[in-house]
């Protein structure tokens, strides 16, 4: 079978470490071209500096991967699917709600796939805990996703510009694993959200969410303050006492302590294989819920203005 | 037929000024009961301290309005349903997305109707808007929603905390009038939200809207600080040229700068004939476009800090 000619939008961190060894160790895909504002960035492949002149030069291309900052995925995606591309989405899919349904209904009218993908859901071990969970009520569910913002995302500015997301950049993987392994309905009760003083997305969070199918809060730990004690958890206890913890941010699971062997094939992997089923059905998968609870939380969330952040990379 | 028999749960300024008088002139309704936490708020009418209350001694009780503070909608809301109650729901009809949805999902298993009010949509002259702007492209359009917060929200303090939205109260109610009117996708691109120093909410903002029909930014200001120019107004030019501008928060309508007799027969008294409609059709009617810009546009949102504000009522 001939393999479908994917090209890479936006090619930074995520690209580089994640969807070009995925794509490469995937043989339903050839990597057939990148664009990015450096020359060359990938070796031997055509190289192009925005997406409207690689749609316009190539026109052999079945799908492309875009991993740019949200702000422009919209315009982008519009772009390529209204070309008849296949449009695989970083996290989060675009910079609000009504973005991504309107993609949604683009890709609708032109027949091609859109996949939202949010890669903590593929994460080895989370399938199991959603199907642990499934049909059973929540007792007690706690989320704690604490990192140092300095580590991950060295001298990346957009971050902490007014819909750079903040905290919820790493926070809205756990509210995308939450989302799919809680069997019921989530949204956000209440919030508090730390700004530094000097920027506009916040450093940390706390949020209480609720669910018909939770007799109490769901609570919620956002946290970029942590050099030490790195942590990306959810633990649950569910009304007929099951205990589980899901660690390294999906990657690992205990059922009342003891491990559970993880049955996924971890996260890019697992994205590009769905990304092929849904090609060949002519399916789109688009999940926006992510998306909304952080909406939500910043709807709601009560501001708190922190110590200033200086990000040593840029500022000092 | 015998009449529906309403309760109005959260007796306020709007219940009294606009959902009694509009229920008291509809033959379909009687106005059964209240819940306040005043003593006998509307004479001659049972009142109950909490819905709870009410549920437990009412059972002839066919369907309620919903008019408190958002916060504490969706609790309620969820109970009458359960309870089988048809629902009306104020505007914002709850503090987030996913409670709304989650209300829709609750009245479609319990066979009741749900009915998402957004008075601003009931204005005389918005639906001859929405007819003229069928199947047009918009090539300009201004939103002006400018007035005196004092004078409208005399001591609400609920305004000004979190999840209480600030000038996106009134101005709600202007992206629920453009949701409605524009005759294709609206979302949010970029937003400035003026919190006073001592507040939680916006006291102003300033929204560009963008739209797959429109060619070019749709200018949105909302200002909570005039006193003298209060205005809610709503410019367009269509691509063929035409000039429609509704005034008066949706009442008043020009085309070409001629007036347009108005087909509506006002908010209030077409919203309960609404309502009627659908619980005879045994219909929901659900929409959560303006919350998702609300919402878009506080994920979005450059926040500057703009000086206190003084209530004169409460804080003096």
């Amino acid at each position: 079978m001939k393999p479908l000619r994917i090209a890479i939008i936006g090619y930074g961190k995520i690209a580089r470490d994640q969807h070009v060894p995925a794509i490469q160790a995937n043989a339903r895909f050839a990597l057939a071209a990148t664009v990015s504002s450096k020359p060359e960035p990938h070796p031997g492949i055509p190289s192009f500096g925005t997406h409207r002149e690689m749609l316009a030069a190539m026109h052999d291309l079945d799908a492309v991967a875009i991993c740019t900052p949200p702000s422009v995925r919209y315009d982008i995606g519009r772009d390529c699917l209204l070309a008849g591309k296949h449009v695989l989405l970083e996290k989060p899919p675009a910079a609000t709600l009504g973005e991504v349904e309107e993609l949604a209904r683009v890709a609708a009218a032109r027949d091609a796939t859109l996949f939202t993908t949010w890669h903590a859901q593929h994460a080895a071990a989370v399938a199991d805990a959603a199907r642990l969970l499934a049909g059973q009520k929540i007792a007690a569910m706690k989320i704690a996703w604490r990192e140092d913002v300095r580590k991950w995302h060295p001298g990346q500015q957009w971050i902490w510009e007014p819909g750079g997301f903040g905290v919820f950049d790493p926070g809205i993987n756990a509210l995308s694993i939450a989302s799919h392994i809680v069997p019921g309905a989530l949204f956000v009760r209440d919030a508090e959200l730390l700004y530094p003083e000097n920027r506009q997305t916040p450093i940390a969070a706390r949020l209480n969410l609720a669910s018909p199918i939770a007799s109490g809060a769901i609570e919620v730990a956002f946290d970029w303050r942590h050099q030490a004690g790195e942590m990306w958890r959810i633990d649950i206890r569910t009304a007929d006492g099951l205990e589980l913890r899901l660690s390294e941010g999906g990657a690992k699971l205990t059922l009342d302590g003891d491990p559970v062997d993880a049955s996924g094939s971890g996260e890019y992997q697992s994205i590009y294989n769905h990304f092929v089923d849904l090609i060949d059905e002519r399916r789109s998968h688009v999940d926006i819920e992510p998306l909304r609870l952080a909406a939500e939380a910043f709807l709601l969330g009560r501001r708190t203005i922190v110590e200033p952040f200086v990000d040593r990379v840029q500022d000092v």
